[in-house]
């Protein structure tokens, strides 16, 4: 990739390597100080290596979350290097994270490889996502500097906001999809604030708190993370039924296939029109879509204009994130770098 | 039970029922913070609750961890009450890490009931221990007072111990009885120091960090609870062979049956005599021993030796924990009370 000239803005894609780049070092010292066991557990979850411990040369995945951490710490008025602790942790816990939702969701293929307990065996894939876990918050509670104390209160919290996100995640499947037991839209909002919005929010506040900004700051940035993470998940909704298979590595309807409650679906069901009671109809069966109804169902969340509500939402979201970050004075560039990483998330195809 | 008078030693069980009493109005505080769902399988995993949610009175736990914590706390010359958010936070790391090791040891009982994941299913138990986990972390990094990053410094230490002592675990279950690759009894004292001590140790170093004591205090308060962390896993051990099944809960040679690499068999292997010959003839079989075997195997572990090591081995960890606490100033009440307690774990029959 040729670098732009420094009068120029840099790209999404080009923000996003140059903080892989600058948290990698650190990312791979975390990575090295685990069990080694642990270690090639991680490696493997983070794409680095095969499940035969080979490395996978640029299988790495787009490392948002690191990015909004430092350039969390940039818009504070700090050089990036004081953000990479958070970045590291941020990482360690969303690697943790993937590696105990697919357990809980039973999902066998991610990046179109095997999950950490397909590979590993669950057992070990709940030591490993332990280990991630412990290191990530050693990483914070060790790490130079007078902001580390806030830092991991940060991160405390946002822990207790994603398993409370997750679990809701896991309860909604049993709930039926009408009735006045249904999972609501706004329901569904809230869960993904929590599971998918908290880290998201975590980054890019604990990068502030890194920096030393002040609360108001740090605040700002964690809402807009927050927002953006809301609608990173709707748009992954809208992937999981319509991204292409080639680039999901998923099936075309996999979310419908397995009858997943997702945001699309559950706002095509509150419209008060045929189609949505044809949907109803086709879920409340209870059996895995074969294509053909796969296909038939994803049709009719369309007319009865989920998918639209979800691409709206998606959109408010962004919106609110870029207001989130008009309150607080941060340096251009990085808020520059930011807000143009907000569209890139929601324009994603994969 | 009445109270002892002052001039007396309080025994052993009244220690650890006063501190039981001090820590459980902010232990069910910190389990009422958690997803009502979280907080039902804590209730259960905690031997508050049966799995269908109704109270069972006075089957809670010995409170081993919680006590340390108290007298670390007592001991560094402090009012128990400011070592009480210590006492919760390992309380939580102790449940999180038995409903965790039940899923990856397989095990469908813990005292005489269903383990968590059985009662409630993997994934589930999965999501309840991460939530226990985060919770104690949050515990620890938002306690009042000027020393609760010190805390959560050493809590996360503790945490990656922990993860690693029981990743050893897990592999001693793969590697061979006899040969170069075998376990040594020096192998799996270091993974029970990892497993079994770095709680205790926290526990009591925890106490003491939480009353602002010197870091020799707390060290010393840390390597105490470690040792007598490591004589809990010998008796532990012992009992998985020898314990009473109607105290322990599990059927007698237990371990044997199942063909766990504890620490009596280890050391009886290293024997160079005829009954350690039959014992590895046994166990390299590899199949799980019947009844009849069993007992004859935990015969042979005997005649070897095994058993004799194993005491000796709890009875030299007690005494480290008492020159442990030799070494530096301690309140003398509390200091009694800890002394108190250090045989009164190993002389456990369950």
């Amino acid at each position: 990739m040729t670098p732009s000239p420094v009068t120029q803005r840099a790209t999404p894609p080009e923000v996003l390597a140059r903080c892989r780049d600058l948290v990698r070092p650190a990312l791979v010292r975390a990575v090295r100080r685990l069990h080694p066991w642990h270690a090639e557990m991680a490696a493997f979850s983070l794409g680095w290596n095969a499940a035969d411990g080979t490395p996978v040369p640029g299988s790495q995945g787009k490392g948002l979350r690191q990015a909004l951490a430092l350039l969390g710490t940039e818009a504070a008025g700090a050089p990036a290097r004081e953000g990479v602790v958070g970045a590291v942790a941020v990482e360690l816990i969303h690697v943790f994270s993937l590696i105990h939702d697919d357990i809980m969701d039973g999902d066998e293929t991610r990046r179109q490889r095997a999950t950490a307990w397909k590979a590993y065996g669950t057992g070990p894939a709940v030591l490993a996502g332990d280990a991630l876990f412990a290191a990530a918050v050693q990483t914070l509670a060790e790490a130079p500097g007078p902001h580390g104390a806030a830092a991991v209160r940060l991160l405390a919290g946002t822990l207790t906001e994603l398993v409370r996100g997750q679990a809701d995640d896991l309860l909604f499947e049993s709930r039926p999809w009408t009735g006045p037991e249904a999972v609501r839209p706004h329901e569904y909002r809230w869960m993904a604030e929590h599971k998918t919005g908290a880290l998201l929010g975590c980054a890019a506040g604990l990068g502030a708190v890194l920096a030393g900004a002040p609360a108001t700051t740090a605040e700002a940035l964690t809402r807009a993370g927050r927002h953006l993470g809301v609608a990173f998940q709707a748009v992954d909704d809208l992937l999981g039924i319509w991204g292409d298979p080639e680039v999901t590595g998923k099936p075309v309807h996999n979310d419908l296939r397995r009858l997943k409650k997702t945001y699309p679906v559950l706002a095509a069901l509150t419209a008060d029109d045929p189609a949505a009671r044809r949907l109803a109809a086709l879920l409340d069966t209870g059996i895995p879509l074969d294509d053909t109804t796969a296909r038939r169902a994803a049709g009719l969340v369309e007319e009865a204009g989920g998918r639209r509500a979800v691409v709206t939402e998606a959109q408010q979201q962004l919106e609110q994130a870029r207001r989130s970050l008009e309150d607080v004075p941060l340096a251009p560039a990085a808020l520059g770098e930011i807000l143009g990483l907000l569209p890139f998330v929601v324009d994603r195809t994969g």
